[in-house]
């Protein structure tokens, strides 16, 4: 396992030259994006799951937790469109078709995932608990306002 | 849920004041405690799955990606030993006993852990593909190192 990314960029600069670009690659294997796509949500989910029981007072939490788990968020939520490149709707997932016949709808969703994202990291990085309790719900808010427009029900 | 960390803290002092202490109050609760550790390995085996797609080059992965995925894991490094405090191996766990009979034993691979992820976010800030690989594949063997000796088998 030496060097795994110089194939990574030696595939990128293939397609360019192909004229398919990142994109296309993607495309090529929509079950791996899917797969990307779900070990991310996977993470959101943990770190939610986790944030929540310090919110609610389930659990103590020390400031470094909830940064930790704020910051991690944060970060995802900047890279969450990656989460969806074309092609990567079909095979074995939830995500719905509107995705991408509806590009400018899902942008909106995604930015107010990301503002969501940074006030919960700078309350976070202040410490004040009403703010992260605040920003807490709100991210809660867009993942769910993301789900129920974009995510198809699980039967 | 306006400031509900203030209740933490209140809770906080009032276990100070009794004699408690955090982890007293950790006990009291331990399925609030393994649910919070099982969200905390949820997010992990999330970050460590997208990582592996972009290492193994199943997803082709930008800096910032990879990056997102190892800081995540990096600052979860440096809270994991708070997963598991005293009483939190009675209910619905696969934590093994020996966490708590073998304190010395499980710091070594909560520092393998730290040390591995620390690599792990050098190499991701760098950019350095070959480091990032290899980093990757020690992490793991730190996740792997943990699992076998204190997590009971899945039936």
């Amino acid at each position: 396992m030496t060097r795994p990314l110089r194939n990574l960029t030696i595939a990128g600069l293939l397609a360019v030259v192909l004229g398919a670009g990142f994109a296309g690659i993607a495309a090529a294997d929509p079950a791996a994006d899917i797969k990307f796509r779900q070990n991310n949500m996977k993470a959101l989910g943990g770190h939610m799951g986790a944030l929540a029981a310090m919110v609610k007072g389930a659990r103590a939490g020390s400031p470094l937790e909830v940064r930790t788990h704020a910051y991690a968020i944060g970060w995802m939520s900047r890279v969450a469109s990656n989460f969806f490149p074309e092609g990567s709707g079909a095979g074995e997932t939830a995500a719905k078709p509107e995705i991408w016949s509806k590009p400018d709808d899902f942008k909106k969703v995604m930015r107010n995932f990301k503002v969501a994202a940074w006030k919960l990291e700078l309350a976070a990085k202040e410490g004040d608990a009403g703010a992260i309790g605040a920003a807490f719900g709100d991210v809660g808010k867009s993942c769910g306002g993301c789900h129920k427009a974009f995510r198809a029900k699980k039967n």
